[in-house]
């Protein structure tokens, strides 16, 4: 409940007289002062987040700072609280920190994969009825086949016999491919255990406040920049408030579907009271405007040269192992079905998110240096690295 | 090396003149002895087999008691080795044993996810020319759509765009998913690192022994009959030994593809001879022919009956989540063209099983209570096993 989506989700709830119960285990803080990072808007630790929860909210909220590697506590949680719903957001969310290196990537497999196992076993044992929603990505679908993108499942023909059949993942990461894991193992858990479950594939989200909270700093949700952490839409923000270059990777025709912080509260929520009625996995794309990463730097261009920040946009070498240049178009349309109205336009946006970083432009300064890639799909450890490690085998002959 | 395709593949590669070093952590050994079995074919110690080995074939072999999970290990072999193949039989291989209880579920995706990365990771960094053979399953791509079943990959056409795209898989077990989540690993890591690997589809094998080696007690392999670790017409030919009825799972109708062990090995030796040239990633479905599992109860039955075994077949309840009937056409064309050539047939080779095992009846007879199901898909955790679990939880309000 700490985190970029978790934090303004539990608001929203709490404000529209749902009960919550939390949990975090506090590593997106972690994980981003390991990046030599913070978030750019300054955020309370969690005991003050719940003391002005509790002034603002009538709704019963409760906190716990635990772990879904902990079975036990996972099974705990779900037989006190015998949940209607969990939103499952508890996943490491960053690809290249995936990448930094073996450690990163079994640590993202550990804490993605069995974490997402541990909370299906405790749902079967003791919330068979809750209905999981749980955050995936666009980023599962990839971006390499060229064909049109369905939400999760796809109506074929194969030498003459039709099915519907899953649409196959090409993710681009390790993170990306947990996220795929994931969605297979509960897709195989609604299956054989009745359980059921919104498998959203999002977009990138961007926005610092949802408009409807009161306007108070406890309000803002975490902002990151982070080169792990901070999607693009952040970085050109905060490269722009401090009169940095923006960086596309390579050829920057790389094109995502994005969605504002408060659309994907509104979705999340519009999901939250229509659980799948008609199958027990459900898949949905969650996004709703595509751009290539240089419209999107454009834009950060044109509103921050309104503000007087005098923007310049310089591609980098790509970090990445991806196709820059690709075709793209994915279905966005049971959301669209449920009642999503998108609320918020993306210029709109980046203009509040540049006027709320401004005033922390400081915090981003001393922190420039975590902005622009380092972490590289294809980096090799370095042999001096690997003479130090110790070596305890047992050596049978 | 330890295990049932390990042990012969490593004997055929000294008798042909390779170099071969070994990796197990006996983990097979422990994991029979825990479902109340053993193999029904006595095998020896690894210093025993090692010994064996040393006596009668003049290639060099080594062998370490190891585990893939630690990664200095999985590091420093593949530095100090430099293999020119990597055949990676270590995967916790047993649908039923991934589907017992939470613990078994995580610790299955631990084993294969983890230790496969951990292996990916070394190759990379000591061993990026090495070809990577990959035991992977038939049972990854699943029954249920009712499409042929390509080789890996298929070209479809969608909305008017043709693409070659992964044939997608719905695989029926933890453990069937496991294997799933690695072939994406290691697609993903031969993409970006331009590692080789070939994914075995492969079906299920049976058979005791190879038969152009010495005729001595060691070069069988380990036989499992045990409802885990004993694949279909192993459980078959155990029952069949004892006098036990044999048992089909629910309708009976299940089609797979079946291999003889003798073929399997001149399989992989046939991949480890021809690494893939145009691809990167290459996958292979490796098995000869297609029976469903009532077929093959009454082979088992008439091939009893003429040793006069005097076989009965009764059907019981399906412990699995699974299509009983179901349309099953699958490709299996890549092998043969790099020139694998079927050298058993399943009549005989059951023939050969059931004289292998009548000697060795009293161990069977000994653990017969481990042959039928007690491991269902669908079993719910005791609440009262749950009451002992302690919750260690930190609790902030």
């Amino acid at each position: 409940m700490d985190g970029y989506i978790g934090w303004p989700l539990a608001q929203h709830q709490l404000s529209i007289g749902n009960e919550v119960c939390g949990i975090d285990n506090f590593s997106r803080r972690a994980h981003v002062a390991e990046m030599g990072s913070t978030s750019a808007l300054p955020i309370s630790p969690m005991e003050f987040r719940l003391d002005d929860l509790q002034r603002h909210y009538d709704s019963k909220i409760s906190f716990f700072e635990a772990d879904l590697l902990d079975k036990n506590f996972t099974n705990y949680i779900l037989k006190k609280f015998s949940p209607d719903a969990i939103v499952h957001l508890a996943e490491q969310p960053a690809a290249p920190y995936s990448m930094i290196d073996q450690e990163h990537a079994v640590y993202t497999h550990q804490n993605n994969v069995i974490g997402t196992l541990n909370l299906l076993y405790a749902m079967k044992n003791f919330a068979p009825k809750a209905h999981l929603i749980k955050l995936g990505t666009m980023g599962e679908y990839g971006y390499d086949p060229g064909l049109d993108i369905p939400e999760g499942f796809f109506e074929i023909e194969y030498r003459g016999k039709k099915a519907k059949i899953p649409y196959p993942k090409m993710a681009g990461s390790w993170y990306h491919w947990t996220k795929v894991h994931d969605s297979n193992n509960i897709m195989f858990a609604c299956k054989i255990w009745g359980l059921k479950s919104t498998d959203i594939m999002q977009g990138i989200v961007y926005g610092t406040r949802l408009k409807n909270l009161p306007k108070k700093i406890y309000q803002h949700t975490r902002f990151d920049f982070d080169e792990s952490f901070g999607t693009v839409i952040n970085r050109y923000c905060a490269q722009a408030v401090i009169g940095h270059k923006l960086t596309p990777y390579g050829k920057g025709m790389q094109t995502r579907g994005f969605l504002a912080l408060e659309d994907s509260i509104q979705c999340i929520s519009l999901l939250l009271e229509n659980p799948p009625e008609d199958e027990n996995y459900r898949v949905v794309n969650q996004f709703d405007e595509q751009y290539n990463v240089t419209e999107l730097a454009q834009k950060v261009k044109r509103i921050g040269d309104k503000k007087d920040l005098d923007v310049e946009i310089e591609p980098i070498e790509n970090p990445r192992i991806e196709k820059e240049v690709h075709y793209y178009n994915a279905d966005h349309n049971k959301l669209k079905e449920l009642g999503f109205k998108p609320t918020r336009h993306i210029d709109q946006e980046i203009e509040i998110m540049l006027d709320d970083l401004i005033p922390y432009k400081q915090r981003i300064v001393k922190h420039q240096e975590a902005i622009v890639k380092k972490i590289k799909w294809t980096d090799f450890i370095k042999q001096s690295d690997f003479s130090k490690t110790e070596i305890p085998i047992s050596l049978i002959r």
